[in-house]
């Protein structure tokens, strides 16, 4: 099975090329680049039949060829130009000569448009988390290609595409505007042109967009880049932002440079094939064993998705310009990061650092699942002295995660239960602005928060209230708002079912009232109606979180600044509770009334709450 | 219950008394002093019926009155003194005037003496923690005193005094020497001068020490301070270092000064009587509660252990000056701290200060049992951004204790087991130096280690073999040695019983072989042989740690230096296993054969490690 993934790309590496034979260029990546980016320098990598053996030259006003290299593979050569920003957008001829031969390629240089572009997210937002081939289908004629590795669609089928795209997903941003959403964030839109296969029992599928194949081209089965940029355009219109999942630890093992790889040191090459072992303390700990460390950073993901070795600076290069293309090109607002763990992190702090440079607003947060504030914070801006200091502004709270749904599986007791998930924001001062963690119940990956809280409807407000209401950057996975559940078992699309009513003649359309049932409206009204107060209330975005000792399962915060205070308190007890808030003196001096925000019921007195068992309120203080 | 503790105090607060009334002095703390310290200043308390309303003065050369201070109280004076170093050593003349009346107290300043003092404590040491009062019995005339609160001896009573005393301590020195030992910690040897109550059915007693009722006398039935400096002096002609249990946060009930308190805001006071709720986490918290805090820090222990208040300077300079002369007055070489997370910690960074600027090489290290090591690292120093920067040279590992039991307790899982081990280590970037925190298996508040690990024989050694070889410096409970186990249930004295053979008349004597069964002579025969290569091996002090990824239960790290290489190999599964040591390739590059420790075995390949199961084997690595 190993060598069954390594040795095609090495077989296919150097090939031999006679000097007399004919060069052509079949590929130019970046495929474009704009005039006046803050750094004028980008490397171009040309790919083609000996194009690493012609003789280079540019001469075109404002662009110049600052060196060509070369690498192992003669098929390529990486341009370092700079673009002045006094250069005229238009197309640059890229001249590429040997002997008698002259071949050329031209290459754009746009003007960079005043599309919105780069917002970043912050706490005012709550981004919604779909998987765009699961979500809806708005165009039934790019379900499938003949001409692409798996060329099937069948939605009854789990492992094959089921026709979700972009427009489909555009056709439901009033949806997601009704529901009190600010932002979406879709898994991997770039091109997967993988097959479907079946390694001993184990299907390997890419309907989930994490094995790319093109970094260039937005997957034609979600429409296309034409079909992304439109999607994001009309967000943009409706106030909507966009969230960029972005893969560089890995590419699907078709990815068109694995046909023809550069040079042996693109990938993290073994003697055999070599797992990652998905452990992360050996990166961190000060007693780690290098060894262990290499596994588990240049191990392979899964065997068909081959891992870059980012430590190449031509990868590197390669990665980061993509990311800045991505952004310029398409207008997206932040940057989240695949397996952000398992990346070369010098790479990762460079890679960021020039996004930011070019997008100072923009916000980006990997996926970095741990089980410990330490290890999570190592990660993101900390204030742990690690030898490597990371620059990601925000991480996935993956830990937060763990301990919301402990503090709903588990019973009262001394350190279990709603003490997890106090304790775990109680280690914040592990890094500079927790605030700037995205916080969620569930992903694509997990369990639904639904089943994991045993599909008790008062538990799943109680987790939603403490979502849109403690620190953070809330996301929601999809169809949490319709009461979508499962377990993983016995696979992964168990959790990315379709969206009831995303396909054209669906039996059910869950994203209308009428389609969905009594108990599903009462979760999407809940959380329309929390969302939609979040979103008005600036309390909720930046104002100060103060917590308190839970005791007896009773568990209190608060938000507050000089607009006002919201306070949450919940009972996460099987029993109602009666509780005293004098406790709760920095908080409620002087405010004496309240506003049940899920209720509007009006509370002359707060000087004790009652609480029913497993419950959470929502109360603006009031003087 | 609450006012009973509280109200004698307040009502005996500020005695009125008139000017006309004979003053006089009836003690004087710090008992004495010493010229040549290197801080020469020193507030004296004086204390006696009207001590606060004499004018003093001193006329002694090179001592040196600076202020004279008044509290509240006018039964207290409080003289900020300094002593010159050319002071000679003698008897001082503390002259108050009032009137007509002259009351003279002689004060003495010694020359400090030449005696191995402050040595400190190391990862060179194994520390052996007794409880003096249930360790050995050297002189039956001290066990009860007719004039003490608790005139009763019982030893068939759990909470009674049993005795045991530091002459006993003493005779014991051969067999800790024996045993690899080479530093002693006693629980509180200071004066506990407490009643013996029944608290509607809880039993207050005080025989562990924890109350102390006079800082500058050690308990009469302990020997004294005689007895005190003489077992300092033989433990050190015998090479074993003495660490002292010094207790800064509370005093018993029945203290002196708290008959007559020099102020109200000597304690925390309290409107009704509050405990602190044991809870640390808002400490640390950035988001918690500062009435939160103040219940953790200002908070009770328990009813009968008065809080000081240590942001109090008179109560701060008092505890500093006595942790000083204890030092200086007995020789003890480190200072443990209990309960050290419910101390104000301005306080305490001040009274490390001191410590270390009179000892530099002193080691300190507190009590404070946390769940995480984020909490753990806020008390010694650390690499954390906490507002807060604690002093503190090292803390108790709490966390690895209970990551230690873990991993013998729960089964081979993804997290659990001896993961649990490997993963806290892996945090160890949280500390400025952990090789200076002090690790153990279970103390004098916990459940016995042997219990704790279901009484098997072959996790106690593995327990004892991680304790011994991995970073940190060893503590030990008394009797461990000998397989004293028990569960705290129904008190906490079943995990502190009487050292069988340390009472005349035992009929059992453990210690000495005759006396220990079979099985406890194995283990006691395991401790000193590991004890004893640990003492006379370097690279087990200071030798760096590396540490491998724990598979299918089995964990391998080494402690290494320029004088060697020791392979410590676990297999904690409940199966038999051979592991391929391949993976280890930083460690065991060259190194081809092994010793085994324990059994003296050469090996002549270590290629593949055949490891029993609940095993640990300890491997001196050869060319």
């Amino acid at each position: 099975m190993k060598k069954r993934y390594l040795l095609p790309f090495l077989a296919l590496l150097l090939p031999t090329l006679s000097n007399a034979q004919t060069a052509s260029i079949d590929r130019v990546n970046p495929t474009n680049w704009w005039v006046g980016m803050k750094n004028p320098s980008v490397q171009v990598l040309i790919h083609g039949p000996g194009a690493g053996t012609l003789a280079y030259s540019i001469n075109y006003p404002g662009v110049k060829l600052v060196k060509t290299n070369t690498v192992e593979n003669p098929n390529y050569a990486f341009l370092d130009l700079t673009i002045a920003p006094t250069a005229k957008p238009g197309r640059v001829q890229i001249i590429g000569k040997k002997g008698s031969q002259t071949v050329i390629q031209t290459w754009e240089i746009r003007a960079r448009d005043n599309a919105p572009k780069a917002q970043g997210v912050t706490a005012a937002d709550f981004i919604y988390l779909a998987m765009p081939d699961r979500f809806a289908n708005g165009d039934p004629t790019n379900d499938k290609f003949a001409d692409m590795r798996d060329p099937n669609m069948d939605r009854a089928n789990p492992f094959f595409r089921h026709g979700g795209d972009l427009q489909g997903a555009a056709q439901r941003i009033p949806y997601l505007k009704d529901l009190g959403v600010t932002a979406v964030w879709f898994t991997p839109v770039l091109e997967n042109n993988q097959p479907l296969t079946n390694e001993g029992g184990t299907m390997r599928a890419s309907y989930h967009g994490y094995g790319f194949t093109d970094q260039y081209n937005v997957d034609r089965r979600l429409g296309g880049n034409a079909a992304y940029k439109s999607y994001v355009q009309q967000a943009h219109a409706a106030g909507l932002k966009v969230v960029q999942d972005a893969v560089y630890n890995h590419v699907g093992n078709t990815h068109w440079f694995l046909q023809d790889l550069p040079m042996k040191s693109w990938l993290h090459q073994w003697p055999t094939y070599t797992n990652t072992t998905y452990r992360y303390q050996s990166i961190t700990d000060p007693h780690g064993a290098p060894s262990d460390r290499k596994v588990t950073l240049d191990g392979w993901f899964v065997p068909f998705l081959p891992d870059l070795n980012q430590s190449n600076p031509y990868v590197a290069n390669y990665l980061i310009e993509n990311a800045i293309w991505s952004v310029e090109n398409f207008g997206v607002d932040a940057w989240r990061i695949d397996t952000y763990m398992y990346n070369d992190q010098p790479f990762m702090n460079r890679c960021n650092a020039a996004l930011l440079a070019e997008y100072p607003r923009i916000h980006i947060f990997g996926e970095s699942s741990v089980n410990n504030v330490v290890d999570q914070s190592y990660y993101t801006k900390n204030t742990i002295g690690f030898p490597f200091k990371s620059n990601q502004p925000g991480t996935l709270d993956f830990v937060l995660e763990s301990a919301m749904n402990d503090a709903l599986k588990q019973p009262v007791s001394y350190d279990g239960g709603v003490q997890r998930f106090y304790q775990t924001l109680a280690q914040d001062a592990v890094y500079q602005d927790p605030t700037k963690l995205v916080t969620f119940l569930d992903n694509h990956d997990h369990d639904r928060f639904l089943s994991v809280i045993g599909d008790d409807l008062d538990k799943y407000k109680m987790g939603l209230t403490w979502l849109l209401t403690t620190r953070g950057i809330p996301s929601m996975y999809y169809g949490t708002e319709i009461l979508m559940k499962n377990f993983k078992d016995p696979t992964d699309a168990e959790v990315r079912k379709d969206f009831p009513g995303g396909w054209p003649g669906d039996k059910e359309d869950k994203f209308t009232p009428a389609g969905r049932t009594a108990r599903e409206n009462e979760a999407f009204d809940f959380v329309k109606k929390l969302a939609t107060y979040r979103r008005d209330h600036k309390v909720l975005h930046d104002g100060k979180l103060m917590q308190y000792l839970p005791e007896n399962g009773l568990y209190v915060y608060f938000r507050y600044d000089a607009s006002g205070t919201v306070m949450v308190a919940s009972n996460t007890s099987d029993k109602p509770a009666t509780l005293p808030t004098a406790r709760f003196v920095e908080r409620m001096n002087g405010l004496t009334k309240a506003r049940n925000v899920m209720t509007g019921e009006s509370l002359n007195s707060i000087a004790s709450l009652a609480l029913p068992a497993k419950t959470a309120v929502v109360l603006e203080l009031l003087k």
